[in-house]
């Protein structure tokens, strides 16, 4: 009996276990694109694909010095291949989370030194503008002249001491560094957002991208997000109160990453567990159809969960939770 | 006898110890140019200038509360004045320095970001580029077949993923944040040079800008630099080392930030204690010729130094030292 046996180095036509003939493949792409070869190999020997127990039996045949080095470098090939192609969106968004986090650390490190190294010079713009990006935004922009007319401050009264232009252009070169942190924070948020909807639509109309993104953060990639229990989502961000609830016995955390959710802060106090539980479930639903492709109907899960705790939407509130 | 007292708020004065004239300052211009007025208070009352002596027995004579709020709110004006006067170089050399660090982890921490990004796509580079700086300019110019091309890499062997350009596009942008960022720093270094020129040319002519730099970071400032010890200006950086020492008897350390001065390291091994002393011994003379702003003579210091250690000139190293 003639069987066809295929495997990564090639077609092998077993005749009474021996090998009658063997066509090696030059490539992994002849490895994948071997149909054809096959069906030509089968009509010339009148061959039958081997079964699994004849495969077995086969493998000893195959227990061969001049096959192993061809075995061992399709292996690496097939290898290096496979983690080529596991790169996908998931690796994208978490990266793309991650250096977001990065960027707001890094801004807000060195806008505490321009903030320290400008006070020497205008210590009131520092108490007047709490806000990171505008203060490094007007610093950039403005003259001091200009910045001390528009505070009103008492110039007799300041202990700012007068600056010199080559000091002034060493802190504006930072500020302007500062802003640009900023602005590259929101071109990967943008991506991010554009990343999701097309990966994940469902979860990012219920979850928004801030969230989104967080939750991936934790959760590394969809489809463990997907395989995660709800009351595990409604919990991700809240690791220390959960262990510290174990351990003590202290109140049970309520919400974790979802505390920042619109519909979680404009619920009542006492209500906000009820709504985080609420959300995580739907939550859950939406990560699970993302995963397995089903259709988009993140639009509706969320008009549901809106009129579930009479939300009434507004479209300001609307954009302003994605940021 | 007549006498004039003047104080902060303005000129008294007394006679037969009360006080029968009493002209007041309306701002601290007034105080600081009152000679003028002095004068004529002299020569109108034939007065005397009050001695030390007389001084104490007119205290009294001011405990007065209509005097009181004026003197408050003089002196709160002269200590802001004084404040608004007292930042100086070395105020600035401080943040300058303060910021190059940070400088330096942000930009390491961003790096670090874009090689483990990057290598999804093509994990070739971040082993064949060692310098972040390089890394960074690499990938914000050149394309990925670009690099593919120059570091001949095997693509069927290549695990890193195929590349959109969307999201390369997010990579690039964080490339040529990282290198503005190193830019900034480099801005940074050029300018402390040119303050350190200027405020403190003997210290530089001997440190050079970068170890000049660190040791300002310890000291804090010129003066305190220059008061302290050269055995503690040898060990400045090395506090960790000699504490050990110091409560344990392990070996004493002989250098601390001193040790990548190039003297030090162009030393061989076992005289590197001897050059560390020595260095730190002249850079406190300089130091010092700065603080009470002598003459320059940091370039003889160094030719001392460097023929004492039988150093040769080399205009390459002279250069390399201050990078």
């Amino acid at each position: 009996m003639t069987t066809l046996h295929k495997n990564l180095i090639g077609n092998f036509i077993v005749d009474k276990k021996e090998i009658i003939d063997f066509t090696n493949f030059s490539s992994l792409n002849d490895y994948e694109n071997s149909e054809k070869e096959e069906k030509k190999l089968i009509k010339k020997y009148k061959a039958k694909l081997a079964s699994k127990e004849q495969k077995k039996e086969l493998l000893p045949l195959l227990n061969n010095q001049k096959y192993f080095q061809v075995f061992r470098s399709q292996n690496l090939l097939l290898t290096k291949q496979q983690i080529k192609h596991s790169v996908n969106e998931d690796d994208l968004v978490v990266q793309t989370v991650n250096n977001m986090n990065e960027l707001d650390t890094t801004a807000n490190t060195l806008v505490k030194r321009l903030r320290e190294w400008f006070s020497l010079f205008l210590p009131e713009l520092d108490k007047d503008v709490y806000n990171h990006e505008k203060f490094a935004e007007l610093v950039a922009t403005k003259t001091k002249a200009q910045l001390v007319k528009e505070l009103k401050v008492n110039t007799k009264e300041s202990m700012g001491a007068d600056i010199k232009k080559v000091d002034l252009t060493q802190i504006k070169l930072l500020a302007e560094q500062i802003i640009n942190l900023y602005k590259l924070r929101d071109e990967h948020e943008i991506y991010l957002e554009k990343i999701m909807l097309k990966y994940c639509p469902n979860f990012h109309a219920v979850a928004g991208t801030n969230i989104g993104a967080k939750l991936f953060e934790h959760g590394r990639s969809l489809k463990r997000l997907a395989c995660l229990p709800a009351s595990t989502i409604q919990l991700l961000g809240a690791e220390k109160a959960l262990f510290r609830h174990i351990k003590t016995g202290s109140k049970s955390p309520k919400y974790g990453i979802l505390y920042t959710h619109y519909l979680v802060q404009k619920a009542k106090r006492k209500d906000r567990g009820t709504v985080a539980r609420s959300l995580a479930n739907n939550l859950t639903i939406a990560l699970r159809i993302d995963y397995f492709k089903g259709e988009f109907i993140g639009d509706k899960i969320r008009e549901n969960l809106e009129r579930k705790f009479g939300y009434k939407r507004d479209e300001k509130d609307f954009n302003s939770e994605d940021n």
